[in-house]
């Protein structure tokens, strides 16, 4: 399919999003509607994701377990705001085994009520907490508009649960999530994001407080691409999560949860792409390097194979994902395309000639064209591939930096405010009042992506009213 | 709870299994009837099960993807042996987002049918094959009688899937895949097994021959530990899984499934536990070592804590997972025994003296008392761990041989049988025929696990109708 083109991403991003998710084969529809199939490149890519998440969450104390996937509907009931927010979007399991099930079951859509079950078993005195699990699995929300990665019936996630003794540490952990989900974000997926704090009104269901972590996707609009919650009691209660304290008396726990999904997938897609497919970053791309070789003869064939699996030997000794493209009746053209496509962020070529002077050519995903060309020894080829493979990692961040920040405006007025969300972020000071992000909301279909850690001090005039304000917001179009 | 007695081992196999699970923290229940938790100690050891097959997978040129946890019902019926055997054991979604579904959506009890409907799409030509992917999730499945691990309503598992030209192409992977499973549990986790063929009786619903890997467990019954399934061209027809031969004619592919799930963690148990808790094989153990530090006064702590810290910095180094027990209040004897029930393989002991001397005390949970102690220099400790690790793996594999080998029987008549499988296996000329197969489980309630690969040749009289027969079966009470 590599040799059909993409939709024009400057003319439809859209189209050019869905076209290209299902061309380079990273997922596909399913039969039901609003599922999807995450096809073995979308999952390797997802893979690679999950070791450098996992890697974090464990080296921070936590640990994995799994929690069913089907949960008495009645739990979903016994936190307030958490049922009003997820009863709508509910999977639910009425037979079971040939028989009407006594009391319904729903198909997880988040997992705080059942852990909190759990958890409420699990703890008893103050030496069992801090409790720090994560799981890796799916959830199912009845989602009305799906496409694919970033809204779909199922998906795919980690949802880390944790109970703790006092408010203050449930609070540190809360932002050591989102400070690991930044983390990533920017040092392997090479996209710049901006953590914050979500206000009252865009708040999980049955949490306190909320933060995320905010990215500006290619067509200026925002990409809510993780959540860290603090729950405060708030399940404790539902729940009665307990433990006795050092002095004997029994406290409610504080509890934390945090989230990041193959929507993820979706923020890489359409922060790095362009005309041409996908650009993968190299910490994350299933294949770092693809060797396409260049013959005519099967005499060359020969030659060109055997300095391919040479190279390959060594970069795969060194770590580095390399394939070699062996594919039978294509034309190298053919696979420069199709691996273009895909968004590896490397190709090396090597022919007949390349062999007799002891060379490869490297081309630069992120760079097309002869600029992005090189021609290097095969001698310490393997230094060579790593260092370019770091300055593609950092290029690729630097330009997303350059354009989200090329594409944030702090406007004087509201009739400047109305302009910028066509095309981008908003930053401006807001007094607070959810009268006035829903007004803003309705004028603009511009949302309050979140109030970013960093703040720039002082104060001034709330965007809508004019109040005088301490916080800037980051607003704007989101998916 | 590691002061509290578990029950003895040889009274009471079954509630001996049933209270080491929940007290080791493997698992838990679930407050949906039928549904497990696995806890972190059980999934830490579900993920070292995973990395070793996983590795084994990608080695063999298998890619990981993720299909749908929801399949439309109509779809299980396509596949007329595959509607028969698990439509009775379905869990039934029928309203979503509030409202009544069109059709019923099933939660998958596997996923031939969603994967068949997608290979179908996705297959045009000879050049798309073979397709190899398979996938780690979790399937649900009524069960009635339901125990932790063995048993679940919701388990955890790989299934592979994969489509091919040729008979002989799907033959040899359903026989590669057998390899492989039988090549980790001997390997990883010390479990002797019987790689066999099923009888047709046995075989999975809709597969034209099931093979599988049956193991005996501590109290001489037998468990399923792993299947791989050719399926012909069955599901092929059913979803019309087609591709394009060279010649340019159409033609229905071959297709494989096998899988391996959370149940062999109660072979892992069952096989090697013993009266005073679980003894966990070195290669998955997810601690391999445990340090207990013993002393009285600060001094002693702070210089006994330096030297176990130093050498846990050494193992980790070398890729041993090692933890030091710091938990304060609590004696050593506590810890020794504590670890003993969870079955870490080695224990050491570090106490004041030890550091005076350079030494530390090593114990190995297989040997209990002072055959299984020994004192070791912190010289050299990372070699004296690793070898004492690899010793305790081969004596946990041959003890388990041995168990085996001392429980299986050729008995000489069916009354003999009759005796012998009371108490373990019996290896005996079958001749093919179901219905004696039937009758041998009725006046038994012995099954036949298997009829090995591997034959001792030549012909016999079947064990219950006496026809001579040329291949001989295990029979085994199951779990």
């Amino acid at each position: 399919m590599a040799d059909l083109k993409l939709p024009s991403r400057s003319e439809d991003f859209s189209e050019w999003y869905n076209q290209l998710v299902l061309r380079a084969e990273l997922a596909d529809y399913a039969p039901v509607r609003g599922c999807m199939i995450v096809r073995p490149y979308g999952w390797a890519l997802w893979e690679n994701i999950t070791a450098q998440l996992d890697r974090r969450f464990k080296a921070t104390g936590h640990v994995n377990a799994a929690f069913p996937l089907l949960i008495p509907q009645s739990f979903i009931s016994k936190e307030q705001s958490h049922v009003a927010g997820f009863s709508p979007e509910l999977a639910v399991v009425t037979h079971g085994g040939g028989e009407k099930l006594e009391e319904p079951l729903v198909i997880r859509p988040t997992s705080e009520t059942i852990i909190g079950h759990a958890y409420a078993k699990w703890i008893q005195s103050y030496r069992d907490l801090p409790v720090l699990i994560n799981q890796w699995n799916s959830v199912v929300r009845w989602e009305l508009r799906t496409k694919l990665f970033l809204r779909t019936l199922e998906f795919f996630w980690q949802e880390g649960h944790t109970a703790h003794a006092t408010y203050e540490e449930a609070e540190a952990e809360t932002r050591q999530m989102l400070d690991i989900y930044t983390d990533f974000a920017m040092n392997e997926a090479a996209v710049p994001v901006i953590p914050g704090r979500k206000s009252s009104s865009e708040r999980f269901a049955g949490a306190d407080a909320t933060y995320s972590i905010e990215a500006m996707m290619g067509d200026g609009k925002a990409l809510q691409a993780g959540t860290s919650h603090n729950l405060g009691q708030n399940f404790a209660k539902a729940f009665e999560i307990r433990y006795l304290d050092q002095a004997g008396a029994l406290q409610h726990c504080w509890t934390t949860s945090w989230g990041l999904s193959t929507r993820f997938i979706g923020a890489i897609i359409m922060v790095h792409g362009d005309d041409q497919g996908l650009i993968l970053p190299p910490r994350l791309a299933p294949h770092q390097v693809v060797i396409v070789p260049i013959f005519k003869t099967d005499e060359e064939k020969a030659l060109v194979f055997e300095a391919a699996k040479k190279i390959r030997e060594q970069l795969v000794k060194a770590d580095v994902r390399v394939k070699v493209d062996e594919r039978e009746g294509q034309s190298p053209g053919f696979k420069f395309n199709d691996w273009e496509m895909r968004g590896v962020p490397l190709r090396m070529e090597i022919g007949p000639k390349d062999v007799a002077k002891g060379s490869v050519v490297l081309a630069r995903r992120d760079r097309p064209g002869k600029e992005g060309k090189s021609f290097v020894s095969q001698e310490g080829i393997v230094e060579s591939v790593q260092q370019l493979l770091i300055e593609i990692q950092k290029a690729l961040f630097d330009r997303a930096l350059a354009f989200r920040e090329a594409h944030t405006f702090e406007p004087k007025n509201f009739d400047e405010f109305r302009q910028v969300v066509e095309t981008g972020f908003a930053r401006s000071f807001w007094c607070g009042d959810t009268k006035c992000e829903e007004q803003i909301k309705e004028a603009t279909k511009a949302t309050l992506r979140c109030i970013p850690i960093e703040q720039p001090g002082g104060s001034g005039p709330c965007i809508f009213c004019g109040q005088a304000s301490k916080e800037t917001a980051i607003f704007g179009k989101a998916y």
